[in-house]
């Protein structure tokens, strides 16, 4: 399968749009940016969406699902049979991000890209198993290269599936027991950094257990080193088949000229990998909150976005991105909705 | 009029459903703590509401409106009929506030406290006007003893016509030029800080203005510290109306046991009288923003609350307030909605 789609160009912003919105801001009855990082929302989003009507009545959620190899290495506080069973838990509505996607009226799929224990058929999961999980990266590369590239695809197949039903948003989600790991280990090569200062707890590792998951990973960097020589080997080396299909998501958002909301740590892993691929990706994201897990400070740098919510939130499935949502409803109902000092007959600031 | 009521016991929350709301939390299926501040506004909410099956479909908005004779001074960005001009946007519904309460299906009205110039009968504006703005507090104490508990009453009564229309949670917005440097004095005297510390550009002043609104709220604490003895004294004399009646509204629900939220640098200077005068108010509040007014994080510490956003906004009115309903909404729909370890068949965290 080839990966040649991954150089296609960003779609452009509409610079008319944004310029437009900079000024509609300016006059709506307010101080001048008092309404702080909703103003930057709604003028992003008019950029975006080429037009001042901005609207987010349809998000779409998208959690893609996988195992990871390195999970029989104890690297994670849940057993591995755990990314099945919160398949079946999507798929039944009771996880949390089934239900913050209810609650935000948004719609939800999840895609299997590679459970260890197939789940059977479910209602909203879309079978598209790669693998068995990942190859245990410790002791060999995670992904054979024809793998990454259905792993990048399935992720831009999702993206195609939500334009289809009128997606004004993605949100990418991650399942996948021990993938903290695998975000880590992608974070560290491509960043420059010791496993030991990005490892953290995860779903709840103790100290010791962060201390071994710090060991094997930087193991497995440097055993990798070499043979990691761009984004796409560093990810198909120490990587996973969900993170691999959030990039390959990012990307074709990116280059159809969809907004979409990176959630925490792994998503963040995932984008990270898409901007080193193409920095121009940043601009059609958006990133939702910073995560409790101690690593994702060193991506949000690498990110150069500073992220919108900080609720000590780390859960992944996407849900700290869908907390952001109703941040952009409300920055496009202000942007539509608010009078302007000439509307409203309310004087404007004095010059002092 | 009788400021008695102040004296009232605050309502006890539950303790037994805060309790059983902490121990759900730890069975639904995430690992425990990864919602992290959604996981506490759920809990809190169970504690306060009585029950598990907690909801907020019913915020209730109400923006008190009042003018500051120390507005005079020159230390706004903004002329003083700006109040009454935004009185009638509030009503038209063109401003911030009125956008953000229909976005949210929250109930709203204005209270017109004490505007400089009546606005006239309003759709939606109950007219409770004290006086024509508070004395210029660089002079004269702003408010007459009577006139604050005309204030605090205000308040008290806008709960009670939430109440009748089965609020959920109470939403106080201010409107009143000048009265960042009313909220400003009041933080001064009760936190013992300098003017020259806590006075900010309030809706746009240049680092000039702010020198002069220091110099001005300095002269006023010095020249009123002997009078102000306690909090309601401080209010009195450097406060304004639609302070006064914040700080009515946060004791009259903490009494009534009705959860609030507080907006920003003006509501949280009412919330602070309101603590000052019964600690155990904190135990209704939920602070919803860091304000970009400097002085803002000087309050925050008094109140002893971390505040859940911080997006840069400083506008007032509510809307920062309005911005963090959506994270209860969500906190609440988690807590009620999200499958158990148990009822989804997922394996619980190992004992590593």
């Amino acid at each position: 399968m080839s990966m040649d789609w991954l150089q296609q160009a960003i779609a452009a912003i509409d610079t008319q749009c944004l310029a437009q919105a900079q000024q509609r801001q300016t006059q709506l009855t307010k101080p001048p940016g008092s309404l702080g990082r909703l103003e930057e929302l709604a003028i992003r989003l008019a950029g975006m969406q080429g037009t001042q009507a901005i609207a987010l009545d349809k998000p779409h959620v998208v959690v893609f699902a996988a195992d990871h190899g390195i999970a029989a290495e104890g690297v994670s506080a849940f057993p591995q049979a755990v990314t099945t069973e919160m398949i079946k838990n999507f798929a039944h509505g009771g996880a949390a991000i089934s239900v913050m996607a209810r609650q935000l009226g948004a719609s939800m799929e999840v895609v299997d890209v590679g459970s260890a224990v197939p789940p059977g058929p479910l209602p909203g999961v879309v079978d598209q198993r790669i693998a068995a999980g990942t190859a245990n990266f410790v002791k060999q590369a995670a992904m054979e290269r024809e793998q990454l590239a259905q792993a990048l695809q399935c992720g831009r197949d999702a993206v195609a599936r939500g334009r289809e039903q009128g997606m004004q948003l993605f949100i990418g989600g991650d399942m996948g027991i021990a993938n903290t790991s695998a975000a880590t280990a992608i974070a560290c090569a491509l960043l420059h950094r010791p496993a030991s200062e990005l490892a953290g707890p995860g779903t709840g590792l103790d100290a010791n257990g962060v201390s071994h998951k710090a060991r094997l990973i930087q193991s497995a960097i440097e055993q990798h080193r070499d043979a990691m020589r761009d984004p796409l080997e560093v990810l198909r080396h120490v990587g996973g088949l969900e993170i691999a299909a959030l990039c390959g998501a990012y990307l074709a958002c990116a280059q159809q000229g969809i907004p979409f909301m990176v959630d925490g740590f792994i998503a963040g892993a995932a984008a990270l990998v898409a901007v080193q691929l193409n920095a121009e990706v940043r601009q059609w994201m958006f990133l939702s909150h910073r995560s409790a897990e101690p690593g994702h400070e060193q991506i949000l740098a690498g990110l150069g976005i500073e992220p919108l919510l900080d609720l000590g939130m780390r859960l992944g499935e996407g849900s700290g991105a869908a907390v952001a949502v109703p941040l952009l409803r409300m920055a496009a109902a202000i942007h539509t909705q608010m009078a302007t000092f000439a509307e409203a007959g309310v004087s404007e600031k004095s010059e002092v």
